[in-house]
Parts: C-alpha cells; structure tokens; sequence
C-alpha cells in the first residue's frame, strides 16, 4: 500500500472521528444485555444500511447450530437473540475477503449506586468515554464501522468481499458467532476489536460455565446445628474447585502461550443464590461458576474433573453426602485458541499486514499478547480454518463499574483497521 | 371444676373433632405467607363473626407501634398486614379474662419439588394432615376456636372476657402480636398453642435477624486472582459468626432453664444472594442471618457484639478493609422470654390449671420444656405482665418439607385448652 493512500486514510478517520464518537456513545446508551440487545441491533442495521451495506438479519434458530463443534448450551429462549451481517460485495473480486466481527451484547451493570454515573448514559470526560460495553465492545464495532467509512471517503471500497457481522451471545455462548458461520459467512481472514490495549491476541482462554445446585431436607433452625445447611454446605465444594484451579494452573500444565503466567486459569464464582426465610435453613442453593481452560485442554475431560471434584467433596459433607449436588451446564462449552499456532499463509501474512498498519497508526512495535480472557476468535480459528486477529483500543474496568474506552486508542485502532483493510482485501475505486 | 363438665367438653370436642378437621384444611389451604395474609385472615373473621362474637379487625400502622418494647425493624411495607381479634364479653364477669393467641402468617413453602404433595393443598393421611402452616400454627388457631365452641356445645360461656386473636407477622419480628397490645388487648392470662408436642414452654431465645451487605470494585473475572470476590468475601464473616456463635453457649453463659444444652442459640445463614454475570467478578453479596440469644440477654450487646465480630473479621479481609460491609437489621428484635422466672401468683395458677387439663385429656404429666425459638408469648410475658402458656400439638418438619400436625395430637390439645378455658374464666350458662 502507497504511503499516501496510508495518509489519506487516517486524515479520513480523524475528519470523520467526532460523527465515530457520537455513533459510539449513541451505541453505548442502548442496554444491549442479553436479551435485549434488539434496539441496539436496529441501530447498527439502519447505519449499515443507510451506507449501502446488504443487509442480513435473522434469528438465532438452536436447532441449526447445536451440533456443530463450539455450540454452548443455552441460557433461556432465542427469541429475541438477533444477529445483524452487513455485507460489502466487491466489484472486482481482485482481493482477498476479509470479516470484521464485533459483539453487541453488554455484561449486566450490577449495582447502580457503584457507577459514578449512569452505565447506559454514556459520556466523555479527560479523553476517555464512560459507559457499559463503550469499551467491551461497542467501541470495535464503531471502530469497524468508521474504517469503511476512511476508505469510502478516499474514494475507495475493500477489492474483497467484507462482511461486517454485529452479533449476539459473545458474553455467554458465542452461539452468535456460531449462527454467523452456520449460515455460511466465511472469508480469508477476520479480525475482532475486543479492548486489549491495542496488542495481537496470539492465544485465549477456553470458557465453563456451569452451575451446582445443592438441596436438603432441613426444618426449623431451633432444631439444626451446623452442617446441614445447603448455603454452608457449598462453601467446601467452592474451596474444592480452587484447589483444582491452583492444580491446573501448575507450571507442568501450562502451554507455551501461558508459561509466563502463574495463575492464567481463573475460577469465578459468578452468582449465588439460595435460601427463602431467614429463620428456616436452607433446603436449597445455587451458585455460578466460570473455569478457564489453556487451549488444548479437552473441554470433556475438564467437565469430567469438574464432576469429581464437586462429588468428591459433596461426598465428605455428611448434609451433601446423601443428596448430591447437580450440576448444570448452561453457558460457554468454549474450547482456547491459539493464533500463534496458526502457521498458514493467510495467517502469517494476516499478522504482518496488521502489524504494518500498527506501526503506521502508532509509531510502535505491535505486542503480541497471551488472554486470560475467550472471545468468538475460536469459532474462525478453530471450525473454519480462518485466522482471527484480535485487536482493538484500550479500555479499563471492562465487566467493572465506570467501564471506559480510551478516545485516542479508538483513533489509533480504526487507522490501523483502515489500512489493514486496505492492504488485506485491496481497494478499488467506487 | 367437675368431673361432670370435663367429660361433656371431651365429647363436645370429639362430636366436633371431623368439622375442626375440616376447618384447619381449608385454613392451611390459604397460602398466608408474609404479605398474603388476607384471604385467612378473612376465613378467621367469617368463623368468628357467624359465632357471634365481637370482631376488631384492622391494619398494623408502624407509627403506633414502633417506640414500644419489642418492636422489631419492619421487612416492607404494612399495608396487607392485618389482624384479626374476636372478642367474648362475659354477662357474669365472675372469671378471669384470657388472651387465646395464634399467628396466622406461615414461612414460605420452598422449593416445590421437595414436597410429596403440594404444600397449600393439604391433605390427611395415616393420622396427619400435611401441608405448609398446619402445625406452625393453624392447628393452634383451629383448637383454640373449636375449644370455645365446646363450651358452647355444653351450653356454656367463659365468665370472663376472652379474646381470640389471629396475628399476623409472628414470623419475622412479632409486632402483630405487639399491635394487639398497642391496640389495648389486656387479660389475665394468654395461652398460644404452637406446636411444641403438648409440652408447656417454660423459657424461649430471643431471635436477632441482620441483613450483611458486601460490596467491592470487580472487573473482568480475566483479571482477578483469589480474594477479591464479593460472595467469596462473606466465607470468613460467616466462619467468625458462627466462633461467635460457639462462645455464647459456652456453659458458662447458659441460664438455668438452658443449663443442660449444648448448643440452644442457633445461627442460620438463611438466605444469600450475590452477583450478575458468572464470567464478572461479584460485586456484592447479601447473607440473611437468624441469631437466638438467652433469655437475659441484652439485645443491644448482642448486636454490639455481632457488629464487632463481622467488622473484625472484614478488616482482615484484604478485599473487604477497604469496603467495610454494611449491616441492616429488618426482622427480630426478640428478647427471649421465660414463663419459668414468673413466681405471680397467677402463673403459678395457669400453670396448675393447665396441668391438670394436660393430665385429664392425656393422662399424662405436663412436661416442661425450654426450647430454641420464640414465640409471641414474649410480649405478654415481659411486656403486659401477663403470665403466657405456650402449649400446643405434636407437629413434626415445621419450617420443612411435608410439614404435618398429628390429628389425635390436636384433638388432645382441644380438649385439654377447653378444660383450661373453663378453669381459668370459670362458666356462665349462654
């Protein structure tokens, strides 16, 4: 790519950088939650297509993905899970294709009173924009967007098909990006601007979800001592499942991505919930968890292990030991994934494409970066046999209260995606 | 009394026993749980009224009720919080007046599933009726009314007042109990038939219940070691309540009535609840506990002291030392109580009359008994200078599952409380 078009298209992003961050803040006020990511998905689907863009837009159907390699089981109905592609058709078909994937659904706000000010308020203050999912990831998906924007303002349109996908599901299944590949949206490479400080993502985590239901057949507190209480009764089962963290976590199990890292695989325990009277003791609990595996880790054998820690545990518990916990599968089944071990031509010229446009966006060496954290890279790296590049603009306190994404990041992420898109797929004039 | 009369109000208690059956079921049926009272409260108004006596039925109004002793901090609003008093007015005046007291309030059912047949639709089998409510304490409520209606049967009244009171609000603080009071409900006696296996209560606990609020600044479960877990947090403040628990049963801190028991001061973790998302950190938790303490102890001290041990326990926590948790009481203020320490005469009377009522029904000695709840009694006790017999049916799984109330049981109990009737306010002929 010439120098100048390199130039041009980053003075396009900086002209067009004001309407990008009105778009974003415009985005982040929709509470895109799960289930109720629809007004937000109209948003995107009418600025798609008031550029031009075909539109597609269609329900999640379960049947059509739940057995294909990566589905997760589900959490409640898909009525309204709704994924919104975009498409970009090239007249000269002379490039190479390309997706650019982005999540719309946000993580919940949790508790109003930790926010300084309203999460679905959005607003920008020192440089940077506040509010849930500006950062993880609406501001990707605004990035992704406005870069079409720069090369269309130069004149220009990708000289490969684009398909520019907004979908559901990235925060708990990924059964959105699945859907995307089950009805048939492949391309030579794909990047994903998830919010990590502008470096590659060259390995992710895998993802478990699951839940431990306790019960028992308790009465009147007056009558009960300790032991048998089915709040209680989940505390050694949740140190039993740290126990096999620090286990999997250990040196000899660590591949080469996440040999640096002590304590890559964390266990979380999400939710909890349990008991119905303050003065009975509680027949009843449930509590959430999230494991992390390395990539390569058998999601089966890890479930397996999972079972027999808890069992095993419940199985020491005199209140437990007759009415063993259930344990539900109701989220991610996500396998890890490594870029890093991604040796083809399309991924080794994927990576040095964007580390050129990297280094013309930022004057800096593009850093390379092991996650702790999954994102729907694994469903085109792993089932389509396409390379996936994670990169996006830096943000803080993603999941967290006062979530922001940094504005410069932003500017400096969608000239890096302009000129990646540039170099990748071609250009041809409009 | 006579012999004569003893055996006429066993029969009139047997001639009625099928229709009293009848009559605790559709009792149980109605789901009274905290808040909806209303439709058995509206049952015991119709009973009472088509037998003519003299209804007072009216809203608890906090304002009247909350500078008392004894007032407990108020769960939710009061505006469904009913009681219902139905009142005897002697001709001859030449007895003693008495309280028959019964909470109409039940806890809640819990989870369905655990219940062999459906919790509000009660049935009888193999000498029981079963169902939520039916011993703790609609039987109560039953044989109260149908002890009166064999006096009636044998053509007699009460020759003192008597005033039937059905209260809400017994389960979590007592101040429907405490509005009657406040409402100017005076007697010389008060017998409350909870189901304590026809024992009379000589001492209860007294109960304290306290909300514990957790909160932190999470993010990303990707970035989180151990440690900084809102629901995780609440392990070691639960561990240290329950050392604090150990140390007030010592032996040393047992009154007499509680000298021979281990463990009678119970802590129950009875609910919990704690974050939003399984893959975010939890930013808070909220854990429900129920604490008994001796009869002489000081309610403020306890909750100095349960203060100090969870503020303690938070500053060694490295993610709560900063975020000290919050501790809100919403539920029992109870004093414990002991009919035992009451040497009026009057007591001492009850106590005789009610023994040998207990020997003429069952032909078998009263037990006394210290037990490890509390009950409304305590507001006559301490609070009226009222002598409180608590006495009632043998029912088993009360707060449980498959709750149930034991039929002959019941019937004893009737017979025994309208003997006592007719000792303690002596008879008038209708």
């Amino acid at each position: 790519m010439q120098d100048d078009l390199k130039a041009r298209l980053c003075d396009a992003v900086d002209a067009g950088f004001d309407r990008q961050i009105e778009f974003l803040s415009e985005l982040t006020s929709h509470p895109s939650t799960r289930g109720n990511e629809q007004s937000a998905q109209n948003f995107m689907a009418d600025e798609l297509s008031v550029r031009g863009y075909e539109i597609d837009r269609w329900q999640i159907d379960v049947a059509e993905i739940e057995n294909l390699p990566g589905f997760s089981p589900v959490i409640g109905p898909y009525d309204d899970a709704v994924n919104v592609v975009g498409t970009h058709r090239s007249n000269t078909q002379k490039g190479r294709s390309l997706i650019l994937n982005g999540h719309i659904d946000v993580v919940p706000e949790g508790p109003l009173d930790m926010w300084d000010t309203p999460p679905f308020e959005p607003r920008v203050e020192g440089g940077w924009l506040y509010g849930r999912g500006g950062g993880d990831m609406k501001a990707g998906l605004a990035s992704n967007l406005f870069a079409l924007d720069a090369l269309r303002a130069c004149g220009f349109a990708p000289a490969g098909d684009v398909h520019f996908q907004s979908v559901v599901e990235e925060e708990c299944t990924g059964n959105g990006a699945l859907a995307c590949l089950a009805r048939g949206y492949k391309a030579d490479a794909v990047l994903i601007p998830e919010p990590f400080s502008e470096h590659l993502v060259t390995a992710q985590l895998g993802v478990i979800w699951f839940q431990v239901h306790l019960k028992g057949r308790p009465t009147h507190v007056a009558y009960v001592g300790s032991g048998a209480n089915a709040i209680e009764a989940a505390f050694p089962l949740i140190k039993a499942l740290h126990d096999m963290e620090h286990r999997w976590n250990a040196a000899e199990n660590r591949p080469d991505d996440y040999a640096h890292m002590d304590h890559a695989l964390n266990l979380n325990v999400g939710k909890i919930e349990g008991g119905d009277w303050t003065s009975s003791v509680p027949a009843w609990s449930v509590f959430d968890v999230r494991m992390a595996i390395f990539p390569g880790q058998s999601i089966e054998a890890a479930k397996a292990e999972i079972e027999e820690v808890i069992l095993d545990a419940a199985r020491d518990n005199d209140f437990l030991r007759n009415s063993l916990p259930e344990i539900v599968y109701h989220g991610f089944h996500a396998e890890g994934y490594a870029l890093s071990q991604d040796s083809s031509e399309r991924a080794i010229s994927a990576i040095e494409m964007l580390d050129r446009a990297h280094q013309a966006a930022t004057g800096q060496e593009l850093v390379r970066e092991a996650i702790t954290a999954t994102t729907d890279a694994r469903f085109f790296g792993l089932y389509a046999d396409t390379p996936a590049l994670v990169y996006g603009p830096r943000a803080e306190a993603i999941h967290g209260f006062n979530e922001r994404v940094e504005l410069e990041s932003i500017r400096r992420i969608t000239k890096a995606t302009a000129m990646f898109i540039a170099d990748w797929c071609d250009v041809e004039e409009i």
